[in-house]
């Protein structure tokens, strides 16, 4: 009988290959952009919505002024902005508008997502490609056995936490110190 | 046969009679906290909620700091802070808890309701009436042909606009420049 | 010296004359097609999306099957169903790619909106006309005190809630027994 | 030079062994609850409520009738529901007041969490837990090098993927067909 454990690993054996597939340069220069920004702006709908709110969080934490695109006070976004765009497919409508507005106002535009070739190509700064399978069968591809998009909003909420990891060390943080900057209200 | 127009003159009847029913000098006292505090902080649930966010959206576009509590990236609050809580019986069990929680970091606290002697009392330093109904029928309440508590939610919208006005008025800001601190992103 | 009191009235009172220029005949096919449909979608931005939300809430406790575009949990859109789009500009970008897909679904799209010749014409098939001031400067708007759209976001709440008032009445529904079906958990 | 790839690794070898120490039993029942019940509820605070928001999404394309807590339209909970509490301390004031709600309409509680010993143990029938390190440094605790509850929001998603990966088998689902009950207006 197959148990809760066994299909929990073929799940966690996917996450480590796809995570360990991530190119280090990309990653890299996302971190570069985001310590650069003087304000970071997410987009994405559903799911992948949901991991960017989630890296926003943990990155406001870290002292980064972290902004979800369409919650209740937003600022106004500049040319010392970053946008980060997650989008497996790169061509969900919502997310390209906003990508092309910010450029409007020259704000650095990064894209996240499985399709190195999408509509966001030519709005965006930057790319990392989370090599998830797409139905464009790009070589290196990693297959998933999950229904939907999973591995990809999986995976992009540990590319988010591995880059505040990585803060976390840089800045030799004391973790215990955190909570302070914490919301205290919940 | 009753027309769309009448039902609309009926609510909107009912809502000149609440907003001049609202004490001045306690809206002014909430006005001079939302001036002096540092950030202001917003908790209500439901529609009320809603009626809040909108408040916190507006007074944000004028240049005050404001935060939804709940929302994705929320800071601590400190004593030099406001907490408004809108709840009409203030016996709503989170706005309780948030209000008490508040306390305890000293910040201030206000509560827009209905019922003046509820639990909110012993946790608020500022209280503002909306007098409609409540089931206490307490003296001045303001009957409602309208279901649940939709008067109390668009009061509270019109109380924190009224306050918007003010001080649009008071700093003459020039309307044309709010747009620029407005997101840009939508 | 102005008080809250004379600030407060003349905000009832853009709000009574703007909903007193709202087409009856408008309103009641907008009220028609809620009736009618399956289920009934709402999309907007900003503080419009607000007073969506909360027309969806009180519609809801009505027994009307409502969901806001985006929402956590949102059923896929059909034929039989309403979207309902709140734009005053009727402009928005991603309320217009929401109502393009919509009426790719062939769901009925009704807007609700300040300009009666906006892009968003050709994506709907009932249009709701909020009269107040555009930039077009169109015959018949009513001018604002107030900053940005409040006045359109207030009318906005105001014409759901009228429609929900007329629903109450039209059902000779008990208010009381409406909290039966209300969120018990807040 | 430490790289994106060793650090990310660092992360899923912790939610390797994490998911890997539940315990298939507490799993499994878990599973049980959410497939006989007829609508499942979702309650928590910060990151722990986003997983939660993604568990209720991918649920609902399998077909349960899932709500999140608070969301702008939400049924009344009944005895034939499932209300889960994500708490890693099982100590949070706004989960465990709704949990005690729950309770009173006779809702079946299920919590997911870190501490076994916790308030919410009187308030809940079902227990999950992810054996993350606590304060209370209990026996089979997996420690993490990641700030803050980072370890748990993530094994919470996981799980909650884990048990969605599960029904899809049984069910022998077609997986291209999930997208039918997709939103289709994002």
């Amino acid at each position: 009988m197959v148990q809760f454990n066994d299909i929990a690993k073929e799940i966690t054996n996917e996450l480590s290959t796809t995570l360990n597939s991530i190119d280090n340069t990309e990653a890299e220069n996302l971190l570069a952009a985001i310590k650069k920004a003087d304000k970071v702006f997410f987009v994405g709908v559903g799911r992948v919505l949901l991991s960017l709110q989630a890296i926003a969080k943990r990155l406001a934490h870290l002292g980064i002024k972290t902004y979800v695109v369409g919650q209740i006070t937003e600022p106004a976004i500049t040319e010392k902005d970053l946008l980060i765009v997650g989008s497996g497919s790169g061509e969900s409508a919502f997310p390209l508008i906003i990508a092309k507005k910010a450029k409007q106002f020259n704000a650095t535009v990064a894209h996240i997502g499985a399709n190195p070739n999408s509509s966001m190509r030519e709005h965006s700064d930057l790319f990392v490609r989370i090599p998830v399978s797409t139905k464009l069968q790009l070589p290196g591809e990693i297959p998933s056995v999950q229904p939907m998009t999973s591995l990809f909003e999986q995976s992009l909420l540990l590319l988010g936490d591995t880059l505040a990891l990585t803060i976390v060390r840089e800045q030799t943080i004391d973790m215990h110190s955190l909570w302070e900057y914490h919301a205290n209200l919940e």
